[in-house]
C-alpha cells in the first residue's frame, strides 16, 4: 500500500516510521526541506511525495487549519482514502463535508506525544500500546474505515476506539486540552521559580506539558470552545469548593470533597 | 550504626530497606504486626525494635499528628537523633521545640512516593535519584544534621537541600500539596467515567495522585493552610483568565496567557 504522510512533525514522522518499519510504502512531504532530509537520511520514509499521485492513504499531519486548507484543496487521486489527525474533529469533519469529495475521509485522533514537537522527537515505537480514537459518521465508507483500523494495528496502536466528531472533541476537551491548560497555568505560580530541588513525580506531573506551542493550541481551545469551557468552568467551581473549605477551616467538608475525588479516582482507575 | 524505622509504610519500609542495604543495622517498629512480618520476611529489617533502647538514630515515618505525639513521649535515649518524613514542618518544629528535648531532632521530607501506599509498594530503590529536603534551624546540632546527610546519601538521594521549615511549607505546598488537590479535583469531572480508551499521558498525569486519604492529606492541607491557600487561590484566579478568554473568544488575549506560561515552563526546565 503506498501512504503519503504530510507534515512530518513528530506524530506523521512517527507514523511514516511505524508504518514503514510494517512494511508499507511510505512517501513523505514537508513544506521546508530539513525533516524530508532527516526522515530520509534515518530511513522514516522510503522517498519523497511531489505530489498525491497514485496514492492510495494520506496522512494530513498538520495544524488544524492547515489540515482544513489542504482538505479543501481536493488535489488527491480518486478514491484515495484521506486522513488527518488533529486534536479537534467537529470543526475538520464540518471542512470536508461542505461540498461532494472524490476522497474517503476518515479522521484519526492518537493518544500520544511528548512534551517536545518536531521530527527530532519522533520514534518510531510512539505509539506502541496507546489509545487511538477513529471519528465516523454516516459518510464514512466501511472500506476506507478498515483500511485505517489496519494501518492502526500496524502502527502499534492499543486500543481503537470509534466514536463520532462531536463525542470526540467533548472527550478530548477533558482529556487533553483542559489537562494542557491547567498544566500551563500552573507553571505560572510566581514560586515556581525557586522550588527546584523541591519537587517530586507529582509536580513534575503537573507542569510537564506546560510548554505549549500558543498558537497551535489557542486553535485547538477555540475549536473546541463549547466542551473546553464546560471543563474548565467545572473544574474552577471544584477548586473554588476546596479554596472555601480552607478558607473557613471546614475540616469535615475537606475531607467529604478529598474522599469524593479518591471514589471518583479509584472508580476511573479500577475501568481502565 | 543502629537505626529505628518507626511506621513500616510505602515511607519507612523503603527507608528501612535502603539503609539495611547500605550496610546499617535497621530494626522496624510498627503498631500493627503485618507489615514488620512482611519487613522480616524480605530482609527489609534485621529485627523488630521492641523500644529506642540503643538507638543511634530513629526515623519517625508516621503521619503528621502520631509523629507530634511520639515526639513527645521523650521515648528515646539521651543524644539520640530523631527525625521524622511529614509533609509540614512548622508545625512539627513547634511540637519538638516546645520544650528542652534530651534527643536531636532533624527534620526530613523525601520527595518521593508513589500513587500507592503501604508496604507493599515499597523498595530499596525507591529514593534513587530523588530530592530530599532537610530542615534546619538555629537549635539544629551540626554532627545530628551531617549523620542525616550522611545517611540520606546511603539511602540513595540525589539532590539534597536544607531549608528552614517556613520554607518548606510554602514551596512544598506549590509542589506537593496544590498537585495533590488539582489531581483529585481534576478526576472528579462527571465526564471522566466515559473516556477510557480516550486519554492520553496528559491526563494520566493530572489525574495520577489525585486517590489521597482523605485523613492524612486533610491534616497536610491544614497543617500548611496559609501558603496553601495563597498557592490555590492564585491558580483558581489563572485558570478564570483562561476561562474569561475563551468566554469573550480573545484569541489575542488567550495566546498572551499561553505564552506567559511556556516562558514560565522553559525557565522552569532549563533550571533543573
Amino acid at each position: 500500500m503506498k501512504i503519503i504522510i504530510y507534515g512530518l512533525g513528530i506524530i506523521g514522522a512517527s507514523l511514516a516510521a511505524a508504518l514503514k518499519r510494517a512494511g508499507h510504502t511510505v512517501l513523505g512531504k514537508n513544506r521546508s526541506r530539513g525533516p524530508v532530509e532527516y526522515a530520509l537520511e534515518h530511513h522514516m520514509i522510503d522517498g519523497e511525495a511531489a505530489s498525491y499521485e497514485g496514492a492510495d492513504v494520506v496522512f494530513l499531519c498538520l495544524p488544524p487549519d492547515a489540515t482544513m486548507q489542504e482538505l479543501n484543496e481536493d488535489a488527491f487521486p480518486s478514491g484515495c482514502i484521506v486522513s488527518d489527525i488533529c486534536g479537534v474533529k467537529e470543526v475538520i469533519e464540518k471542512a470536508v463535508y461542505e461540498k461532494p469529495r472524490n476522497y474517503r475521509y476518515v479522521g484519526t485522533h492518537p493518544m500520544a506525544g511528548k512534551e517536545t514537537s518536531g521530527i527530532l522527537s519522533a520514534s518510531e515505537d510512539l505509539y506502541r500500546g496507546k489509545n487511538l480514537v477513529i471519528t465516523v459518521n454516516e459518510y464514512t465508507d466501511p472500506a476506507a474505515l478498515d483500511t485505517i483500523r489496519s494501518l492502526a494495528q500496524d502502527a502499534g496502536f492499543g486500543r481503537i476506539m470509534e466514536c463520532s466528531a462531536r463525542e470526540h472533541d467533548a472527550k478530548i476537551a477533558l482529556t487533553s486540552q483542559l489537562a494542557h491548560i491547567v498544566s500551563n497555568a500552573y507553571g505560572k505560580s510566581p514560586l515556581c521559580s525557586f522550588v527546584s530541588g523541591f519537587t517530586g513525580g507529582s509536580f513534575q506531573d503537573m507542569t510537564r506539558v506546560g510548554g505549549v506551542d500558543e498558537n497551535l493550541w489557542c486553535d485547538l481551545y477555540f475549536y473546541a470552545r463549547d466542551p473546553l469551557l464546560q471543563e474548565l468552568s467545572g473544574l474552577i467551581e471544584r477548586l473554588k469548593e476546596f479554596e472555601q473549605a480552607l478558607k473557613t477551616e471546614d475540616r469535615e467538608g475537606m475531607r467529604a470533597l478529598l474522599r469524593e475525588g479518591r471514589l471518583a479516582h479509584d472508580r476511573f482507575f479500577s475501568e481502565k
